[in-house]
C-alpha cells in the first residue's frame, strides 16, 4: 500500500484516503465520492479496529460484508482498497497508544473511555502508512473528527482532514452501520434524534440563548420516545468541543446527541448558527 | 523541512534523520557520521523537548549551545539542521500523547514515569514531519531506543531505526550532555558505571548464570563509590527489556544501570553475551 501510494505521488498525483470499518453505506460512499472529486488516486481502507472497542462492546458482532463492500468500492471508482486481516495490522502485541486529552473525554468519551485512544491509534497508523494525503471522515462521528483533527495538528501528520456532511435516510435518520441492529419499531423511532436536534436549533432561531434550555428541550423530545434511552445532549464549540461559558453569543456551534435504541447507541449532530 | 525532504526523495535520494536535544558531543557526531555514510541527505534536529521533562527536572537548565551546535553540524557535513523554537513545534496546546506500554515502565520509566511518553510523542511528530527515512539514535539511551523501535513497529512509521554504539571518554565514561553538570570529583568517579557493568559481564564469562547475582555484583561496585547514588541495575532481553525468567540461557542480553552523581543521573549499558 505504501509502495503504491509513493509511486502515485512520485508521478505528481494527489492521494485521497477514506478509512472505514466496512459494511459500507451511502455515508461512506459520499466520502469516496468527495475523495474522487478532489484527488487523483483514491484509497479506501476497511478494518474493524479492535483497539476502539472496549470489552463487552460489539466487536465480534459488528456487521461485516466484505464481498458487498468490495463491489461498492469498485462502483465508487476507488483505486485501491486496503482491507487487512487483523494480523497484518497487528502482528505483534500492540503496546503503543495515541491518545488525545480533553477533547476525547466528554460525550462519547464519557461513555466509552478507551474508545478515542483506539481510534487515534489506528488512524495514526493508517496515516503513517498512507503518507501525504487528504483524508475524509464523516461528520456523523463529529467528536471523532475533532479528535483526529487535533491529533494531526499536534503530531504534524502530512494529512489534510476533510469532514463531510452526514448522509440521512429520507426520514432523517443518520446513516450508520449500526442501524442494521435496529428492530422495525426502533428503526421507526430513531429519527427522533434529528427531529429533536432541529427543534433545539429552531428554539435558538426563535430567540432562546440559554444553552442548557436548548439541551433540555432536545433531551425532553428524545426522552418522550419510548424506544430511546437518552445518553447525552451537548451544545459545544465545533473545534474545541467545549460548552459555551454563558449565554449563546453569535457564532457557530454544534448540537450533538446520543441515545440507545435497544442494542445500538446511535449518534447524531447538526450545526447551530446563532445569528448576530 | 517537509518540503525539502520530499524534494530530496523525489530525486531518488535517501534521507538520514538525527534527532537530538543539542549541546552536541562526539556521541551525536557519531550518529551524524553514520547517517552521512548510509544516506544521501542528512537532516539533524535540535529541540529540547519540554514534553519529556517532568516538573522539577532540568528543562530550564538543560545545557544549550546553539552557535557551537551549528558549527559542529556543519563540520559533520549535515545537509539540513532543523532547530525549531518552542512555538514552531507546539503553537497550540498539545493534547496528543503517544505512549508505549510495558517497555516504558521499568528502569528509566520507574524513575521518570512521564518521560518516555514525552519522547515518543516528539519523535512521532518528527517522524511525521520527516517522512520516509533512516533515523539514528545512540545506544546510550538504550531503553529510549527500544521504545522508539516499538512505536515505529506499532504505528508503521516508514522509518528504519538505527541504533549506534555508545561513544566513551578515554576513561570509559559514556558521553552525555549532562556530563557538563559534573564537578571534578563526580567526573572522576563517573567511569565506575562502565567498570561495574564490565565486571558483571566478566562474572558471566567466568561462569555466573544467576541474573540477580550479576546485578548485585554491579550494584555493589557502584554503591562502593561515594560520589554515586545507585538508581538501578538491570539485566534484560535487548528487544523486550524483560528480565530473564530464570538462570541465564545462551544468548544476547543487555546490562543497564543508572546512578546519580550530584545533580545529574547518568546512564550506561553494555551488551552481555552468554556463551553456549
Amino acid at each position: 500500500m505504501r509502495w503504491a501510494l509513493d509511486e502515485v505521488r512520485r508521478e505528481g498525483a494527489t492521494v485521497g484516503l477514506v478509512p472505514t470499518m466496512g459494511y459500507l453505506h451511502e455515508g461512506h460512499l459520499s466520502l469516496m465520492a468527495a475523495a474522487r472529486a478532489d484527488t487523483d488516486f483514491v484509497m479506501a481502507t476497511i478494518f474493524v479496529n479492535p483497539l476502539q472497542f472496549a470489552p463487552g462492546e460489539d466487536l465480534a458482532s459488528y456487521p461485516r460484508d466484505p464481498d458487498g463492500d468490495r463491489a461498492k468500492a469498485e462502483a465508487a471508482d476507488v483505486d485501491l482498497l486496503f482491507s487487512p486481516e487483523h494480523d497484518e495490522m497487528y502482528s505483534d502485541q500492540v503496546l503503543t497508544t495515541v491518545s488525545v486529552g480533553g477533547i476525547s473525554q466528554s460525550m462519547e468519551g464519557a461513555t466509552r473511555p478507551t474508545h478515542f485512544a483506539g481510534v487515534a491509534t489506528v488512524v495514526a497508523k493508517l496515516f503513517a502508512i498512507a503518507g501525504p494525503c487528504r483524508a475524509y471522515f464523516g461528520e456523523k462521528d463529529f467528536q471523532q473528527l475533532a479528535v483526529i483533527r487535533k491529533m494531526v495538528a499536534d503530531l504534524s501528520f502530512p494529512v489534510e482532514v476533510i469532514g463531510c456532511p452526514i448522509v440521512r435516510e429520507p426520514d432523517g435518520l443518520a446513516l450508520s452501520s449500526r442501524n442494521a441492529y435496529l428492530t422495525p419499531d426502533q428503526r421507526e423511532a430513531a429519527p427522533v434524534l434529528e427531529r429533536a436536534l432541529k427543534a433545539g436549533a429552531a428554539s435558538v432561531r426563535a430567540g432562546e440563548r440559554d444553552p442548557s434550555a436548548v439541551c433540555t428541550l432536545i433531551g425532553e423530545i428524545i426522552a418522550a420516545e419510548p424506544e430511546a434511552e437518552l445518553d447525552y445532549v451537548a451544545l459545544v464549540d465545533p473545534a474545541t468541543l467545549e460548552p459555551p461559558a454563558g449565554i449563546l453569543e453569535p457564532g457557530t456551534y454544534r448540537l450533538l446527541t446520543a441515545a440507545r435504541f435497544g442494542i445500538p447507541r446511535l449518534l447524531d449532530n447538526i450545526a447551530l448558527e446563532v445569528p448576530g
